[in-house]
């Protein structure tokens, strides 16, 4: 073991959410290192966002023009399949992460490659794959960042099917003949989505009453029923228990009968990557999320901090980039010995993660929510009161498609008189959710908002029937 | 002449500005009547926004699919003119009106066809196309709401070339084979944009340096850009001096010599419609904008109220609407006796048309604007520091098109540190807009922006890099 290296922060786990952390506190003056046994940037740049999002841009950017008269007779071909997936290989770099290593040492942060294990206060031993080990000491802080990995669910027999965890969906080199998704959250939904439209005979199984459960019930409504036009095979209230192999089949054995795929996706949520990195010397419990305060400081260990998925408050790249930034001008501040509140919405505290979390579903229709559900109002008992509007009948809605069908929900705070939660169901509503996001985070009074004008004709014009709804 | 008919509230014009006023004040217990020459709806419905934005959809959406790998291989036709045609027509309802009538009577409003002039203190006669008059007594106010009407340039034998309007450049019944277009504004792009995809040789023909000149420099060059890429001959420093017919052709001379086409559109601006309406009679001076004050009502005339194009504040629906909202409030405040503070964003005041206005060009690339440019903060002295990003390193729009290339430009107030205008130019930007619109009218300080986080991977990401730069 080599006598060891000294920086300002460790950070473990090269992510997006440990690349902002290293890229925050070296800008700040201190220095970082970033451990990473895998890719640099992580599971978003290689295995979720960007290679799922390639995958669906295709078929929604041919449904768009499909729903135009006009338009339409000029989509007389398929999607070329092997194009899709090249370009999919394109965003991902051929899974080479050559070009973030070398953006990483440009911010002037230093990389070691190898599994970061914590092996006492501020103290971090790496192990590359020959066994090599390397000694990082950090002044300051340890940053853990090693995000979330999928959870495989208690289904006998499941590892004999070898399944595709979402990695294997994201990154396969050829559309399944039969895949068979376990779980319908916006993971199975996306992929569903994706792989129907690339060849696969899909069916998608999910336990719950609804898809998208944690979203407003029209999402999962509008998105099951898209589904089901596409000829995907949607099975809600089903129960997974049994898997096997039967020859090169995967068959699922659910309260229904038996379900016979090429493939098995499961995606059934995510779990804590905090297993093998040595969190047990710091007193915590081997893969157990991380408890932090709003500065992402653990509870009780001032030196370590628990940033992106690793933390469990919100499991998305956005979010993890915004705890990264907030954790990151928290590390500074304490370092300089300068006052770091942690009041709602100050520069060091990752506030939006209650209540003004964005998040949006690509499939098609998408689902582009941010705040509260009325579900989620209800349950914690905050006020609210409900607008709803049909998105086609806004003129912007229908020129983009036609026949375009959608949904904008909307929750105000009756005292307040703003907005606390906002979800469009839609064919590309994806951005229409920002303008919610200011208007939530901004806490701008409804009284304000009616002197925010949308556009005409955008699809945005549903602001207008929002607020006339609201007005009654 | 009839006895006449006395209502609370007497709207000449019955475009969206005029039925909203109406609307408005109906729904605020007064009565109203609305005065309409032409069809019910106006020129947004019928001869503007609704049919130009039918046009322009069907080959935006087939740029989109062609613009992405794998999605570019299934579009192998063309474009159906016939049915993109037909689409256009089914937007305007065949320009019939019978909807749209229908919708007036069944929110209470009162409808009169024929020409309104005032012929004294709320006074109206109206005359409709046998020469039958109906006298019309306003009780508390007349809003005039008829809007505005193409101006006609100094162009020596223009009138012999009979030339397009707006009108007839939306509501044309096919290509014209040779589309001379005169004038680089927003309706002279867009409809070179239009006629082009459909089928149309067009050549621009503009007298300044640069296309839509009142917006971001940004704007115009990557308009000209496109259109050129696209085939339009665009000219500009072009001066057109004399028009004449040659035959069927239509001939223009500038001073780099003749240019010869089917059809001329001349698209150089707008006038106020109030040539023929009487304001002689209130003491005004019939074809000038009505000079109002922010609530909408004419200076030193209690009674008149001007909304919409006619005020000549802002040309653009959504602000007619607007205005009509606001001026329908003080309408109704004033005759209870209510306060009506014409204090910045209060109900009754139209602020936004004064640094939040909000404004989409359906180019492609589209421009969408809200609050002031660059040259607009210089030359009103305001202080501010700009900052640019480029959209297309932004993953969202990378996936959304392949090689995507657009800007964005924010103006920040260094004092308050909020924003004051924001361009952006790009693909499919229009509906990214209200999200700055929300961010300027609400005056969210950039502190408040940074916990407004965009959802990974959309185009949205580009607010993100946006605070990053101005953080620097």
């Amino acid at each position: 073991m080599d006598a060891g290296q000294t920086y300002d922060v460790v950070v473990l786990g090269a992510g997006s959410t440990g690349e902002n952390v290293a890229d925050v506190v070296v800008r700040g003056g201190l220095t970082a290192v970033l451990v990473e046994a895998e890719l640099v940037g992580g599971e978003c740049s290689y295995w979720a966002c960007m290679p799922s999002k390639a995958l669906l841009r295709g078929s929604e950017a041919i449904a768009a023009a499909r729903a135009v008269d006009g338009a339409a007779q000029a989509v007389t071909g398929a999607q070329d399949v092997a194009a899709t997936l090249a370009r999919r290989d394109a965003f991902t770099h051929d899974w080479d992460d050559s070009s973030q290593a070398r953006w990483v040492r440009g911010a002037g942060i230093d990389l070691v490659r190898g599994t970061g294990r914590l092996v006492g206060e501020r103290r971090v031993v790496v192990t590359d794959g020959e066994g090599r080990t390397t000694r990082l000491t950090a002044r300051h802080a340890v940053a853990v960042c090693t995000g979330s990995e999928a959870a495989v669910p208690p289904i006998e027999g499941l590892a004999d099917v070898d399944p595709w965890t979402p990695r294997e969906a994201t990154s396969a080199k050829a559309a399944p003949g039969r895949l068979l998704v376990v779980g319908g959250g916006y993971v199975g939904c996306e992929m569903a989505t994706a792989w129907q439209a690339l060849g696969a005979e899909v069916t998608l199984l999910h336990r719950g009453e609804r898809l998208l459960e944690d979203m407003e019930p029209e999402a999962g409504d509008a998105v099951a029923a898209a589904l089901r036009e596409r000829g995907v095979d949607v099975r809600l209230d089903t129960d997974v228990t049994t898997a096997r192999r039967d020859g090169t089949e995967a068959v699922l054995g659910t309260g229904d009968g038996e379900v016979r795929g090429d493939e098995v996706l499961v995606a059934v949520g995510r779990r804590a990557r905090t297993g093998d990195i040595g969190i047990d010397s710091a007193g915590l419990t081997p893969g157990e999320y991380l408890d932090v305060d709003d500065s992402l400081q653990v509870r009780g260990l001032p030196w370590l901090y628990g940033v992106g998925d690793v933390n469990g408050r919100r499991q998305l790249t956005h979010m993890g980039k915004y705890q990264a930034r907030q954790a990151g001008a928290a590390i500074v501040a304490r370092v300089r010995g300068e006052q770091v509140s942690l009041a709602d919405w100050s520069p060091f505290v990752a506030t939006a993660d209650r209540g003004a979390t964005p998040s949006v579903v690509f499939t098609d229709p998408q689902v582009a929510s941010v705040g509260l559900t009325r579900a989620q109002a209800r349950q914690s008992g905050v006020a609210h009161r409900v607008v709803e509007y049909p998105l086609g009948s806004v003129a912007g809605a229908a020129l983009y498609a036609d026949g375009y069908t959608g949904t904008a929900v909307a929750l105000v705070d009756p005292d307040r008189e703003v907005l606390i939660g906002v979800t469009f169901v839609g064919p590309a509503v994806a951005d229409l959710l920002h303008a919610a996001t200011i208007a939530v985070v901004g806490e701008v009074p409804i009284a304000r908002l009616w002197h925010a004008v949308p556009a005409y004709p955008t699809t945005s014009e549903i602001w207008l029937r929002l607020l006339e709804t609201w007005r009654g």
